[in-house]
């Protein structure tokens, strides 16, 4: 079933949601999701609505125009509309763990991701061999301090020529260029392995032990140029014991950080995930 | 702030929430929450809107009429019309367990339930005096297989009495009659200490010990005639280990069962409960 | 490091740790984990011991004779004596469900679980290519009424070819015979979709649904001939809410399944499980 | 049932658990608990054994330098031994909020809280009427600036009057001098609410909207002279959302502190807690 995803932002205000349900109906528009939000600290109202395409009286080209047009300049609506097909194209970054990476194949396999995935980028060729079975072709291109902004060029290439919409770092174990970074705004996803904002930067499960917690967590956001501090999408935790080492605390570690990430693709693949400064709108 | 809280279902067809919002607009209501639900299994179409009455146009004793005449009749909707003001009366049924007590009574002290506690029943003495604190009327009715009728007379004496408008059974430990429930349909919210549906009936906890289980959990649902069968409001469960005897399962579960009660108690306060056959939806 | 794990059951009396610590301190044994366990209900003692192989004084073939000469038969002991190398070998069973597999044959790959897996057997053939990249044999025995029995041999001899240990059912859509089960007592381990004891049988999650429950789970236990009735070996949980679809309920149920499968398999290769009656003592 | 708890630290090597089961054996101890850890950052070894003292053959005042000279001197160690008879004496101090205070005092009074409570002392006069019900005394000792050394002055009088063994703070409002808890180490249990070390000091719930983090959490560590950075005890955490405001969030947040509290004041109560360095093990 084809359908048109709209995400709005306006400052609040009466008749705003009478005013885009109504449009929806006047175009004969059949809601499947409808969800808003006002935003405590900003004052902005936030909705996302889903509908079927098929029976929508306004082609898919103009309805953008048309809605801002009839509705959303008279709100001062920042608008952004998607439509669940095409498949958004996924390209997947990794280094040497592997733990991220089967379990988003694991999904794409069974079709739990609603995703196209033309490429996986490794800076190291030791996944290739395991995940040939999936069909999707493997880039290995290996990184030194020299060679660095050379790759960032390479990848960037190839992630235009595949079309690539986002990008998802499954424990990719390089820090992205500023300039990297500024092509996908919002649009690359990170697992970081503790639960932000304790433990930032390298080695947080030996901070997490060296600090003596009785949790510890994953956390999965969107990267900025501000290491491990950027909008936080999804995050999850497990129980640890004095008798775990940080070892143990890895492992352990490991099954919340896919789920975690997992998680966050599926809600930046339905586009449920909004952005509202430093913080994000999970439409769920 | 006083506010409206309209709760309707009917079959769902186009345009329903485009109605809903166009009256509430139309008549100036500054909405404060509005969800919306379609339930799979039944086809039908559910709506909780909650509104500020101080701005609305219509006064509050004409807005179930208005509505059923402008929008309501048009949708075939069942209509629900609810005010957070004056706040619910709801009746506390204890017998000799203090933890479910405590906990919703600590609620109520620190103003976190929006409720009027007119009275607390009792088929046993032992609380009374720990909780004169709070200054809540407190009824001591023993109950034996003889004086259960005529018990049962008398507790509904008082709550006519204290015109209250739901029943709490905070580990009450006896069944109340069919003829008893019927007094108050949906609105006698018990605690079952399982994981319902597992371990229907007495001692769960023996059960689950000899089960075998890895988790315990505890249930809050509406009383029905059928024990242990009723719409499940709110659930939540404990981790348990081959080291815990049934004794420490009974306290572990204890810290389930309180919070999942005063959940409930939260949901059903708030209006947020809609009971669809023998399920419920939290309007959250 | 090699070692040897001891697991020893009888009644309870004074002197059974100190008989034991003295033995393994006697003959140089490094003790590198050890737990106890009484059981409640039938009164008897549980211990696990494991220890460093390399420095102890009696050589492997005779550990355990001398144990139970020296100590075991003063208290009447039931022992079980077992080694982490050479590794246990593992068969998996499965249909057409991915996400089980998957996750094992991850942590097989990352080196999580201390296994070798010599096959994978499937009464279905679509997932042979995808699996090929982890470079195990892959035998597709399609399975009818008529042919049940005959496969359910022809798995036999395979199983016994490849000297297989213990079988995982990783969402294996069949029910083995009772004959079949005896050749593996307390050695075959699936994964329920469901928190047992509720929801028993086929489409739990359809009868979740329809009961309305909060929260779903999971459940790894031992197959015994009386269906989903085995010794649970682990268990965990997931939260639904009233929006959720029967198909959704699914998805979220696999993330539980996988996790919990995979915790039991963890338990039971480093002989942490030991059966009472129909329970388990997890040594953790 | 009276029993003893011993628990020992020392460098770890062969022979100790054999050493003290002997010792316990020996004398006629019937052990209901022990649990040992290996610390694998300092190398420390550490057990917990707790035993009958009825039948034990050692007098009471005599165990202790016993244990030292037949096993303790052996292997240079350092021991503590409690006995679980009279129950240890427990300072409540509170200033406005109650949740904390009633979830504990309701611990208390249904028994399951093995502890005498002889005094409450808050710095705001509120808690008193609601809390009479217990019959525990309740200081009102009102804090200024200028009064504060004074008033710390006049607790440690009440304190030592009232021989209290451990101080909680169950959201005491107030920061205490370096001074008092010198007089308290490892024995004034706090509250911080917030997932320790994410959100140190004041208002940690606006600090977690802020950064937009979806767990909140609660953090039970003994008090040091270093806000919130002294050995943790437990955490626990609770999922929040989006559509949650700071103020809910605090309401959230309530349900886990004092859960995570009593947790940490039951494992303390047991002798279940040894800091180790600023991390702690729980013999659980």
């Amino acid at each position: 079933m084809q359908t048109a995803i709209l995400i709005i932002q306006c400052k609040d205000e009466k008749g705003i949601v009478a005013a885009v349900s109504d449009f929806l109906h006047r175009y004969s528009g059949n809601i499947i999701e409808v969800d808003q939000h006002i935003d405590a600290e900003i004052g902005d109202f936030f909705m996302r609505a889903a509908w079927e395409l098929e029976s929508f009286d306004i082609p898919q080209d103009h309805i953008l125009e048309t809605f801002q047009r009839e509705v959303g300049e008279k709100f001062g609506m920042k608008c952004t509309l998607k439509f669940n097909e095409p498949k958004p194209r996924m390209a997947l970054f990794v280094s040497k763990l592997s733990h991220c990476l089967f379990d988003i194949l694991s999904r794409y396999y069974s079709g739990q991701f609603q995703v196209e995935i033309p490429l996986i980028i490794s800076n190291h060729p030791d996944l290739k061999r395991v995940v040939k079975g999936f069909g999707i072709p493997f880039h290995f291109l290996p990184i030194t301090k020299e060679t660095k902004a050379l790759r960032e060029k390479q990848q960037l290439d190839l992630l235009q020529e595949h079309q690539v919409d986002f990008i998802v770092l499954a424990r990719y174990m390089q820090i992205l260029s500023g300039d990297f970074i500024r092509h996908f705004p919002n649009r690359i996803i990170n697992i970081h392995h503790s639960f932000l904002p304790a433990f930032v930067g390298a080695k947080p499960y030996h901070a997490a032990y060296k600090r003596g917690v009785k949790i510890i967590g994953a956390t999965a956001h969107y990267v900025t140029e501000e290491l491990d501090a950027g909008p936080i999408i999804e995050q999850d935790v497990a129980r640890v014991r004095h008798q775990n080492t940080v070892e143990e605390m890895v492992q352990m570690g490991q099954d919340v950080e896919k789920v975690v990430l997992s998680r966050a693709i599926k809600y930046h693949l339905a586009h449920k995930v909004q952005v509202v400064g430093n913080r994000t709108i999970i439409f769920n």
